[in-house]
């Protein structure tokens, strides 16, 4: 498996010759698709813009529940906000979501000539990393936060390097995938104070992405509980993955 | 003192708000520098293409030296390439030098709005940063090959970083500084065995060099031996600083 890397999205999209893109923007975008979807959501369809998921509601999707932020915040008018906790099975199971976030959303666009695409959260980590196996190559891309690197998201990339490493043959391809590596490794190995276990607890996680620009952006907007919820490194199985038939649907992928 | 870091150069320059820019291009541009500052020339003019670089000379310094690399190698018609072994006194002393290499001119560009500028490589990291005492904001850029993320110019960030958090009362403002600071430590924790020492040796941290974009870069052309050569932690103490009077040349910092 060859492994590489983008700790931003990159305009000049090469993802045409990517087999598999990953995308991660764990606060909080690909933890509520995540949460969504493993709370029995049936579909997720992505949008840049707040008008835009108006408007693909009302003409495709009557019944679909609007979800979305700007600037961490719930959307005027919108059905659920960008907390994982409002992703429950009472309030999305069976419906269509239609979901706009600031970063989120720019990155799946930015990842859209690859083969496949997934998303990744802590909450799904295994289930990502398992959902690989067999892939030739793969692109881990971080979306950062307003065009800036943000450390929770190549904390994730480089757990999901750690594991495919650990897992499968992974070559890593750049030294951006090298810098995902370290940061993770080097924290994780202080988090789980040498001992040998799998993952660091979401209370140290959570505090770790406190210290992060995108944790720091919500815990200043009266976010903070959403990054303990985002910090519970393998609580669903559920891995979006991008529709064949349509370039911003998501569903949960079969295993 | 706060401190940024960009992991490649930014277009839109923002480093107007920024005291003191340090550019940083390991292999080879600000090895060069500081090896033909150290070793006697009168003033380095850079400038972004080769034709540029001929005109300069012709115009405004007809004694000058033209330097620099495309593709990593020496230029046709020009005096001196970019291996800091070609940078000896008896070449450069009282000379100018127009300078034009790929990735280094278009970071110093990029660094232009800084009110100070100065460029780091390993052979001058401590020189440097005692340069920077006493600045309120300091921005580290990393030139990057050919656009993308290049690992020998984030480990000196980072160790540029780990010696101002110990000589300043350093504040790292974004998430990139992070990743350069455990870029380094993770790699430098293993290099020194652990050892109280200060930085690993030149052997050692060629090796690491070897590894990444930049390296394996020089290697495939042949230039093994200028990884060794820009490896050597304080080799010089000549401090390369943007002349007031105009934006491309570059003078010895007086102490």
């Amino acid at each position: 498996m060859q492994l590489a890397t983008c700790l931003l999205p990159r305009s000049e999209s090469s993802s045409s010759a990517i087999e598999v893109a990953v995308v991660i923007d764990v606060l909080r975008a690909t933890s509520v698709m995540a949460s969504a979807l493993a709370a029995g959501a049936a579909r997720i369809v992505t949008c840049r813009e707040v008008a835009e998921a108006s408007e693909l509601a009302a003409r495709w999707h009557p019944n679909a529940l609007l979800c979305g932020e700007r600037g961490c915040r719930p959307i005027e008018g919108f059905d659920l906000g960008n907390s994982p906790a409002e992703y429950v099975s009472s309030r999305v199971r069976d419906k269509t979501l239609v979901l706009t976030t600031t970063n989120g959303t720019r990155a799946i666009e930015a990842a859209a000539g690859a083969e496949q695409l997934v998303t990744a959260s802590f909450l799904n980590l295994s289930a990502v990393v398992e959902s690989l196996a067999g892939a030739r190559s793969v692109q881990l891309i971080c979306a950062g936060t307003e065009g800036e690197i943000t450390a929770e998201d190549v904390l994730l990339a480089g757990a999901i390097i750690c594991q495919c490493e650990s897992d499968y043959a992974a070559e890593l391809q750049d030294d951006d995938s090298t810098l995902a590596r370290e940061l993770w490794r080097s924290w994780a190995a202080t988090a789980t104070d040498g001992h040998d276990q799998r993952f660091p607890d979401p209370t140290r996680l959570a505090r770790r992405l406190r210290e992060t620009r995108g944790g720091k952006n919500l815990v200043r907007l009266g976010y903070d509980e959403d990054l303990q919820r985002c910090a519970v490194i393998d609580a669903v199985t559920a891995v979006p993955q991008r529709s064949w038939q349509s370039p911003t649907v998501f569903r949960l992928k079969a295993n």
